[in-house]
């Protein structure tokens, strides 16, 4: 595990915690990306090397916005960057982590990614992620 | 605001969560403190220039207890570095941030610390922090 690359957070709407971030973090949203796989759009903030990735839900019944309505407005994941996320998934799996897909799908930021299930992370649902290669 | 100085995750117990975090992480838990102030006992793992810090509660009713009874254990708060504490305070009151301290308080990690209120950050708890200068 190399770092932190982002902080993932669930907010209603983009318009209103876009400003609201760059107030916070006395800096601008330097991106804002859809992600069609997951029906989300992300707005991104650099803080040293970890990201925050704002997510608004474009769907009513999508991922963010199922979880807003469940716990409110908040931190969704945590995406720890590794070197290789192939054999991190191997190492997880072996130690008795659950992995949310069996191979690695594309994420925001041109990355690939697979997501670990809360239950055995103490609640924290947490996203391994490798820069894709250049083709 | 230079960078995430630690994540706050919030646990029932250090015992279980402190083995499950070295797996997850592939990394040894480097430091365990007791924050009195907070009543709370602290395990530290690094992950790049990011802490991982797990929190359990030295009393039934502390606020880690109380978080974890409302929302289960999970993210609890983020901490942002900052270069000058005191300016920063001054900056995001004037913002319309709401400060839960009038002056830093003492945190973990020789630090001096400033909670925001997490009404006005879309539910994420924020911690300022900025190392002790040595005396």
């Amino acid at each position: 595990m190399l770092n932190i690359e982002h902080i993932g957070i669930a907010v209603s709407k983009l318009s209103n915690s876009i400003p609201l971030f760059e107030k916070l973090l006395n800096s601008q949203c330097y991106k804002i990306e859809l992600v069609e796989s997951e029906a989300v759009t992300t707005a991104f903030f650099k803080t040293g090397e970890t990201k925050i990735e704002l997510l608004e839900s474009n769907t009513e019944d999508g991922i963010i916005a199922r979880f807003i309505a469940k716990k409110g407005e908040g931190v969704h994941h945590i995406a720890i960057n590794v070197a290789d996320i192939y054999a991190e998934m191997e190492r997880l799996k072996k130690e008795g982590f659950i992995l949310l897909s069996e191979t690695p799908k594309t994420g925001a930021d041109n990355k690939l990614v697979c997501f670990l299930h809360p239950k055995n992370t103490n609640g924290v649902l947490i996203e391994l992620c490798m820069k894709k290669k250049e083709a």
